[in-house]
């Protein structure tokens, strides 16, 4: 087992990664508080794992609840929210009581939301099921549901207490979200790790067959990379935007498909392939760096060629983006392989760009 | 003008008191970002308000955008923080967008828990426009909703960038709100100050008529006493609690009534009457004291009779409230005048005062 401290002051919490963590007790012990824990998962995530967890938590003596809310990043609404508040509520849940969140990034995000919400904060536990979760969501505190107008647009910094990545849980993954998984690992070493993307390159087989010694340093790596830049910048006010390199054009691709569709990884791996020609576009990264990363993101089995729409309604869905600002749309691009930057980009370029990508 | 400074490191914040605030526009210059501005209030305050502030935010440049929410604690719900979160989309507001909550207590809260989400958060000035917010709400950075089973059940800390207490939104106040308002300036003499207890004591009169010198010093006096407390405590983990004094009890009777019946204020009143009562059955202030204290909050038109339930009802209306942990009330009572403290109850104790009102 890794142990990876975030360090965030009194926030600070570790991440734990390694295979058989949800069975042993030890782990949660230092981290709840109360009497009384709720975990909050899917019915598809209860069904593998929640006795598992619920007998980890009552072997250090908790009085365990569960909450069961529908799967998927369409229920990622207030209605849901209200199902764990409910559940929250009749359960007599108070200060001190801790919330597992139990499952992948939609989970995570929610039952987070509710921990920085249910009287103005509670401790939460997060059980990350799914790679990307475990490679993404799990490092910054970010937690939230989506507005009908925008992805993720209501929530609120909070940090865990403890994050828990058992790698046994990617083995019940199916092929499809370990791909969306592997887009946010590419993306680590894109931005802030050349060595570690040329690792990835040359452990492609072993990714896709979810070989769990290359997990273990796939999530590894990617905690590292993104806790130290969460570290740096925690509220997202400088270097945390880098790790919205392909998320710009990602998000449009999910809000114009109606979320969903896509899943957000996939619409990442594609966004990715966008800023990346958007990077050479300014003069960054050459034709043959983006024709690697390309390649290496579709021999992960992600999407490389974005919907066909016009450049405008690119351009709008990008406007309602949070990163947008009065009007003006930043882009996280590659000034070289393992570097990124923020850029103010005119709409006429990124037309341009995306006209290469069949947009009208 | 008195300008009062809340210490809480980088987000510390000034509130400035005293009459015709909100048509100086210099005083929001500083304090906003971006080129948006969006008003939060109600169709009662908008009448009376809403221009003058429009037009100092359009004095130093904003664009101005107006949400106008229905009135009332009825209406402190997901439903309605939704219109706020449809305002903000529609405006096309971005993270460096300032809301302006205009109004009293549930449009502070209500705009505040907006800004705390928005995007994860983005600032806010309060603008306090009843007595009750100026000396309660506009210090402490709690913002929040209600649950269908309980009161600011869901919210965060979030602290406003400023506020501005204009003295003269006092006057076109009711009656009954007040009285509600004072209620809480009594408790912050009676867990805090004696020499303001006496101060209030002496000058029911002129607080009742609402003379605005009286009232400039009774919001001053009670800011800095709430301001020295949150600045000690901010995430109420220890002496924030006193200044629930009168509010366990109080909750149970709105909770009870449903929310909207009483006001706030008048239930806190009502509260700090029982809690008075306990603090002299445990042995603390005398029954003379507990008359005193009665006797100011009657002469201030509030009320000092409780429902009458059966104590079985407020215990399970208490043991819903935030303050309890893991089915043990907290109760905070007075040491003496001017000096609060947070005590563990039996429910036998509690159940002997309550019946000396009339609960059964």
């Amino acid at each position: 087992m890794n142990t990876l401290q975030v360090d965030l002051g009194n926030r600070s919490y570790p991440i734990y990664i390694g295979e058989n963590l949800i069975q042993n007790h030890e782990l949660f012990a230092p981290h709840v508080r109360g009497h009384l824990s709720i975990i909050v998962t899917n019915p598809t995530i209860a069904a593998l794992y929640a006795d598992q967890v619920e007998k980890s938590l009552k072997n250090i003596g908790q009085q365990v609840m569960r909450v069961i809310i529908p799967d998927g990043e369409a229920h990622k609404n207030w209605a849901t929210l209200q199902l764990i508040f409910n559940g929250l509520m009749e359960a007599g849940a108070d200060r001190k009581s801790t919330i597992i969140a139990l499952g992948g990034g939609v989970i995570g995000d929610m039952a987070g939301f509710a921990a920085a919400s249910f009287m103005r904060g509670i401790a939460f536990i997060q059980i990350p099921t799914t790679l990307l979760s475990q490679v993404d969501s799990s490092v910054g505190g970010k937690t939230g549901i989506n507005h009908p107008l925008g992805k993720n647009m209501i929530g609120a910094f909070h940090q865990p207490v403890a994050v828990i990545a058992d790698l046994l849980t990617l083995t019940t993954l199916p092929q499809k979200e370990l791909a969306a998984g592997l887009a946010e690992v590419v993306k680590h070493g894109a931005i802030a790790d050349d060595v570690f993307l040329s690792w990835i390159e040359s452990h492609i087989a072993d990714l896709n067959a979810c070989d769990l010694s290359a997990m273990e340093h796939a999530v590894l790596r990617s905690c590292e990379i993104k806790s130290a830049v969460v570290a740096a910048d925690e509220k997202e006010i400088g270097i945390r935007a880098h790790l919205n390199f392909g998320h710009t054009f990602g998000h449009a691709i999910e809000a114009g498909m109606g979320y969903g569709d896509w899943l957000h990884g996939e619409a990442v791996g594609c966004g990715m392939v966008i800023a990346s020609e958007l990077s050479k576009e300014l003069g960054y990264i050459t034709a043959q760096e983006v024709r690697r990363l390309t390649q290496i993101i579709a021999e992960l089995h992600l999407p490389i060629t974005p919907p066909v729409w016009s450049v405008q309604k690119y351009l709008d869905l990008m406007s309602h983006d949070k990163k947008a600002e009065q009007g003006s749309i930043k882009y996280v691009v590659l000034e070289k392989l393992g570097q990124a930057s923020v850029q103010k980009v005119p709409d006429k370029t990124i037309g341009a760009v995306l006209q290469r990508f069949g947009a009208t």
